[in-house]
């Protein structure tokens, strides 16, 4: 297997061989859309299993809305349309008919609709089209729904995962009776994603608030995590939004209260993507492949016979499947590898680049001794054991390895995070090692863009925690209450 | 809440009520498109994840291909364009923009496709797209992948679950070195559909091979499982195709064999849908609502409190959680409905109308006796139960209700399954009770055409267990060598 491009040389080159040499996903000829692989896409199921246990954790249901969004519905909601309406795959005709040479097919002239269709970018608002059918009074409130679908949007460049025109989420619609509740849900889900993202996905994140020019379109409120890539970059890794009575007002949702008013519903959303595949890559992994936390790795434990001949692969057998056994009781995933056909040295290097967490390889040596060579993918490091605690070291290690690949994310992200006073020193981390740089701002949509054209950074986030601190713009002098989170971004 | 049209009465009227009061599903306003609301999506999940571990347990896993095809490779199988290509949703643009006027929204008419795309009807032309890149040699066999994706077929006459523009589906493709493997695959997983129907659906499903002219378009066998509706009509629950060649050939895709030749691939596709839903749904239900088995209820057990007062509710409440936790230790899904805003009559209607197997009342007397009373949905009897036992009679009862519904299915299917030897008689059982009808046909596509068009009844399959026996066709009157099965269908 011929080796990755180093991170140091080329970051991008080397993410891009990753992925495919790991098997994780593939360009198809459907420009922007993707393959997802069986090794990628499984490791997407352990997020999805995670993640949907923890929205019915939290009182969710999943529900399924249409695919296709009549173009009308696109603007009913002004600041929707601008944001989402357009980069979109429409559907204008509903038959083929045979060409007339005979050839092929072309599309039937006579079969096109009335209305067109969109392609769901997101689905706000024709989930809130049915709610106005959904909710009459008070006692219809809160719905608290998610959906798990595919969703468009036309991005002209796109990379695995990272961006693709055709990608996997879910999405989150809920409907409140009041504004604090639907404040409080956005919150939550937020709380939800961290979480997610910090004890699965070993990614340390920060939790804020979008600049009003980077908020959802529609929203009132945008908040999100934002993580930290190894190249310094930030990814924003999940977003929930407090949309107001916004979507309500624009699709007419009212709900009788108790005491009898007819208000409009308050509503929020919130998502995240494949796009976290490309998170949980580009954070962990290094110039031998894949580094995957064991709560989202699809195969715990590899277990490599070393051997000559078949009485040697039968002897080792006996043993490793008798460990396979003892740990597949514990609720780890093991796979013995006895095939033929490749080299141990081959294999090692496979699952390397898999990321699978724990290699146990065992020779004729290993058996006379009554040990295994168990070898971590985080570190590297290899250990001998003896035969009859290998078990217990096993379970045991893969917590070790998935609280270590966080630290790591953590402490690269705290030895990456730097606060700036001037716009000199600024321009000078950013152009460097790049982070996250805690900066003072004046507030104003203007000057974030005028710092994003000058340094290409633009602002991630208002954190959650933010500290009071009285300071001044690092672009313009005037005054500030606190630093917001700059970086550079995929 | 309002009852149900009686199936006596006007069957398609009470499944269509059935699905809205029951809360499943509703149409949406796009055409044909419908809206799977979370009690209904909440059945389907149980649906896929009892399919999604026997597909794993068979050495599956799952991938995601895109949702676009490129117009081009419809046209590619002959026999596949023919059957699949007419009725699609097709996109031509990818780019809206804000309308002269300004109030909406309008196709970019500079943002149009080179190549359109249609949204998928089926994968395997995108899927074989890719193995071709795959598949080089044996070592790459065979490849055994899973879907579960939404697809559209544009249908002009649309019913909730049973017949919608867009579905949920999984769809297998496989591939395989030789004829024989691809088989064994096409017939292991008719296996797994008839297994899953029998034993979560508690549907008793005919086994049997399609028809020439019932084929999928571009396979050289389809297998099917049928199943009966209290209507008599037959349902085709699932799929399963042995493909041949064919898509190797139209996709190019060959392998080294372990003797060095190229040989094209062998391939299988097999699928089931949330029709499933429209099956389970009408094969059990009666006039008081849905009755589902416990495998695939998303409640298996409501307790419904019987009170006056806040001390009486107190009390029950004790002995309410106590037995729910009881039983969710025990695997089970438990509702303790204590809402305050509903009446128990009430209550009691909604969860028959949603088929909840097992209804729990407490009031005052049973508190003061030490029982309980347990309504099973599925014969509507009641029994009073110590309460002290009750977990254990419940957990014994469930398995019971499991067992009762697939027995009374399947009497249902046998008493309404006969023999016949002659063309009046045929057409009298056909026009009359229907249900499956047995008999002799002389094997032509011609034969089976002039059936249908004379009765409306179809060859829903010629069944794997067909005993051999001399016979002559009802139509035709040439010989036949055993009977095939005939019904109307959906």
């Amino acid at each position: 297997m011929a080796k990755l491009t180093k991170r140091s040389e080329n970051y991008s080159q080397w993410y891009n061989e990753l992925v495919a040499k790991a098997d994780l996903a593939e360009n198809s000829d459907v420009r922007g859309c993707m393959v997802i692989k069986p090794y990628g896409y499984s490791i997407w199921e352990k997020m999805q299993a995670a993640l949907d246990q923890m929205f019915k954790d939290t009182g969710h249901s999943n529900a399924y809305f249409p695919l296709f969004i009549p173009k009308s519905y696109l603007s009913k909601e002004a600041d929707h349309v601008e944001g989402f309406a357009k980069e979109c795959a429409v559907v204008t005709h509903y038959r083929l008919k045979n060409s007339e040479d005979g050839k092929g097919v072309v599309v039937d002239p006579e079969a096109k609709l009335e209305e067109e269709l969109i392609v769901r970018p997101t689905s706000e608002t024709i989930i809130w089209n049915s709610y106005r059918n959904w909710i009459q009074s008070y006692r219809d409130l809160p719905i608290l729904l998610n959906q798990w679908a595919n969703v468009v949007r036309w991005e002209m460049r796109t990379r695995l995962f990272l961006r693709t025109a055709e990608f996997l989420w879910q999405e989150g619609h809920t409907a409140h009776a009041t504004k604090q509740e639907a404040i409080e849900e956005t919150e939550r889900m937020l709380g939800v994603y961290a979480q997610f993202a910090e004890e699965f996905m070993a990614l340390p994140v920060i939790q804020g608030l979008k600049t009003e020019s980077e908020r959802f379109a529609g929203a009132l409120e945008t908040y999100c995590i934002e993580a930290m890539m190894q190249d310094g970059k930030a990814l924003q890794a999940g977003t929930s939004h407090f949309l107001g009575q916004n979507f309500a007002k624009a699709f007419d949702v009212k709900f009788a209260t108790k005491e009898g008013t007819q208000e409009h519903v308050w509503a929020t959303s919130w998502g995240v993507s494949t796009r976290l595949m490309g998170a949980l890559i580009m954070a962990h992994s290094d110039d031998f492949g894949l580094v995957l936390p064991p709560k989202l790795a699809p195969i715990h434990v590899v277990i490599v016979p070393i051997y000559k001949g078949q009485e040697q692969l039968d002897e080792i057998s006996v043993f490793a499947n008798s460990l396979k056994d003892e740990l597949v009781k514990a609720g780890i995933s093991v796979k013995f590898d006895n095939r033929d056909t490749h080299k141990p040295g081959f294999k090692f290097a496979e699952y390397e680049m898999k990321g699978v967490p724990v290699r146990v390889a065992v020779g004729p040596k290993d058996m006379a001794n009554g040990t295994v060579e168990v070898a971590r993918r985080d570190t590297l490091e290899k250990t001998v054991v003896e035969q009859s605690t290998a078990a217990t070291y096993i379970k045991d290690l893969l917590d070790k390895i998935q609280a270590n690949i966080f630290t790591k994310a953590k402490e690269f992200q705290a030895s990456n995070t730097q606060e700036v006073d001037s716009y000199d020193e600024f321009k000078k981390v950013i152009d460097g090692d790049g982070g996250f740089v805690l900066a003072h701002w004046d507030g104003t949509a203007e000057t974030e863009e005028l710092i994003k054209k000058e340094t290409k950074a633009t602002i991630r986030c208002i954190p959650l925690d933010m500290k009071e601190e009285e300071g001044v713009c690092i672009r313009t002098g005037k005054p500030s209450k606190g630093r917001v989170v700059f970086a550079k971004s995929y």
